[in-house]
């Protein structure tokens, strides 16, 4: 017996029959001898509903009541599978995030969570009971709604886990698990059985949105052993441990599972970076912050920054990305400090993509690089920018060449499938 | 100065732009010097969705859980209204029925308040905020959210302004008040300035159906001053002391009021009952019981009963009405019992109608009793069965003479528009 946590995506909770075919999912697992807890998000479609109506009401509106509304959304689908269980026999039901509570700080909109009280609920499901919890919820200490952001129902069923102690979290979406790559590109994408959170949140944070990077950092941070899974897969709702996902874990645990290690674990690709060029920049001690300070003041996330060594009469150019979604504010800023940092142009570039090879088993990156490298040179792919990290080489190409720069990578790493097409 | 409640329907608050003309109206009140508190409902539409969801999961599902999902609708609605009121520049803030809390037993899905903490409450709407409140929703002592039966949002604006001890509770609804008789049925119905709470209870309870029964009922035991106006009249949203509502109030209050009194208040029709009929019942003691003790068991509402004295045979006939609604369990639970009861035949009809004359100044009700009666047999319409209460006198009749009933009683009490066409 296990005590497990599940939790299913607005796709999965999107009406009627995919409530019961998830209801059936679930009761499967507690029919395999296990005390289950459940984490629900809102019906597909309905959250962008609700915020828009907050929208309507007001383009500024108080995020402690745009709380009190989307809330609403996780509310209703934890009351209706809580009915869909009982209408199959089990004894379910819902425990709302004021209920139990989930406690957050006061960021409303994008709270998180400090603790979440879970002596009731782990009486009620050792009494047999599935617990039922709207993901996405929770309460400030002087007991206003909170919510946790977009996708935040993925961070609530890691917390979840870890206050209940569950011997693992199994998320399902609408992928059957992490891949090699992103399948739609390359269709000799392999799904890998096992990847560690630093690798999880490398693939994440460059574009393979499986998982929300926040409940990967906090399965990392309490030690949670996540699963991803589908959903989809079977009409008939076999036990998830007969459906193989994929486990995220840590660097011990994944060496323990005993499997062939690859180098390379995957590569992913993202499109939504700006390139920013500033030439001519007089190359003295506090230029470079002259730069960055204005645009880490107004939350703008600056990724990869490339600095060569002066060319000559003591100027330098710098290079750096910002998310496409910042550039014109990016530009704005650096346009009224022209004078103060004292640069000769600014150039601008959205049609750029960052292409990155992630691996814990990634020894040396000399190596790892130089294959890239010699890869994308091989099909005349320019790189613009490269950066490092513990287990990543990310490069920056023409947005273009990103499909093409996925698949020869993926060759080049000996990551293609054998018996795929 | 005053401290009022006011309380919008789900007509009123069905989209954004008809919550902005709420908070518009709420503002108006505020502006007026007054401490407002707004409870609302959910939009037009969006608990038969949820009710509907409920159903689908199953159809036996536990009301607990119904309460959960149907709640979500009034969160949802009062978060946006308090953004649409931020919006215009007022202070306001949404307080859940939990918030509060509304305290109630743990009858799920038709629960009655026990208490509402009102402290907070107060303090903030003496701070100038306008306070936004969920109707219809509640929570139990063990912290489970309950909801108050369909139309529960007027008794919730009632116990709100018994708890905060307000001047005066507002409903706004589709209609502009409280007429003499259905508009739809008599062009010529008036308006009438003020009603006691006793009338208002008999024309609900005859198919009036402005406020809910309970709601009433409600005022008139915690001796809150009801209004009943319009949130449809004018697109510049006048503060409500300028639109000419209903006031439901207390008999004293009425007196003082000082208005010209009719002998009838008004005119209800109810074509949602239907008669049962059972001959040759034997006219022994206990008779009688057999036939009703099942019925109320089986939470069956019977309304009027007509038994004559023994024709011969020591035998009679005796005469009811239950809802239409619940016609085929009485026709079934009588069947069963023919033996038990001993009736010769049981005869149901549901094509009949209760056309009731209203009215606290009625002095003598054989003075009302006649001048219906003969009105009716004036145009030939036959009745079936009489009975009255305390204000009351009400009349059966074939369904197919309903409105005819009600416009010939209508000029008969002299309740006509002078004016009118």
């Amino acid at each position: 017996m296990a005590r497990i946590v599940m939790k299913f995506g607005g796709t999965s909770m999107a009406g009627t029959e995919r409530i019961r075919r998830v209801a059936r999912i679930v009761q499967g697992q507690q029919a395999a001898g296990h005390e289950v807890a459940v984490v629900v998000s809102a019906m597909a479609g309905e959250t962008d509903r609700l915020v828009n109506f907050c929208r309507e009401a007001d383009p500024l509106h108080d995020p402690a009541e745009y709380d009190v509304v989307v809330a609403a959304g996780e509310q209703v689908t934890s009351g209706l599978l809580a009915m869909h269980l009982q209408a199959l026999g089990s004894k379910a039901r819902s425990w709302l995030g004021w209920q139990l509570p989930v406690r957050t700080d006061d960021a409303h909109a994008k709270a998180r969570i400090d603790s979440i009280d879970s002596d009731a609920l782990i009486a009620s499901m050792q009494a047999g009971e599935i617990a039922v919890i709207p993901g996405f919820q929770g309460l400030t200490e002087d007991n206003r709604v909170t919510t946790l952001g977009r996708g935040g129902s993925d961070t609530s069923a890691v917390a979840v886990a870890a206050a209940i102690g569950a011997d693992r979290c199994d998320i399902y979406t609408d992928v059957d698990g992490v891949y090699t790559t992103d399948p739609r590109i390359v269709s000799k994408a392999q799904k890998l059985k096992a990847v560690t959170y630093e690798e999880m949140l490398e693939l994440a944070s460059v574009g393979s949105k499986v998982l929300q990077t926040r409940s990967v950092s906090l399965a990392m941070k309490e030690n949670v052993r996540v699963q991803v899974l589908s959903s989809f897969i079977d009409d008939d709702a076999p036990a998830a441990d007969t459906i193989p996902g994929t486990m995220i874990v840590s660097d011990e645990e994944l060496e323990g599972l005993d499997m062939e290690r690859q180098l390379i674990t995957g590569i992913a690709a993202d499109k939504n970076e700006a390139k920013v060029t500033l030439t001519r920049i007089a190359d003295r001690p506090g230029a470079v912050a002259t730069i960055f300070g204005p645009l880490a003041d107004a939350n703008i996330n600056v990724d990869m920054i490339i600095q060569n060594i002066a060319k000559d009469k003591g100027e330098t150019d710098v290079t750096f990305t910002v998310p496409a979604a910042d550039l014109a504010r990016t530009q704005a800023l650096l346009e009224e400090r022209k004078e103060q940092i004292g640069y000769y142009r600014l150039i601008c570039d959205s049609k750029v993509a960052k292409i990155s090879v992630v691996g814990v088993g990634m020894k040396s990156h000399a190596g790892v690089a130089a294959t890239m490298f010699k890869a994308l040179a091989d099909r005349g792919i320019n790189i613009q920018a490269i950066s490092t990290s513990e287990i990543k080489v990310s490069v920056l190409i023409e947005d273009d060449y990103t499909e093409l720069a996925v698949r020869v990578l993926h060759s080049a790493y000996g990551l293609d499938a054998k018996d795929a097409a």
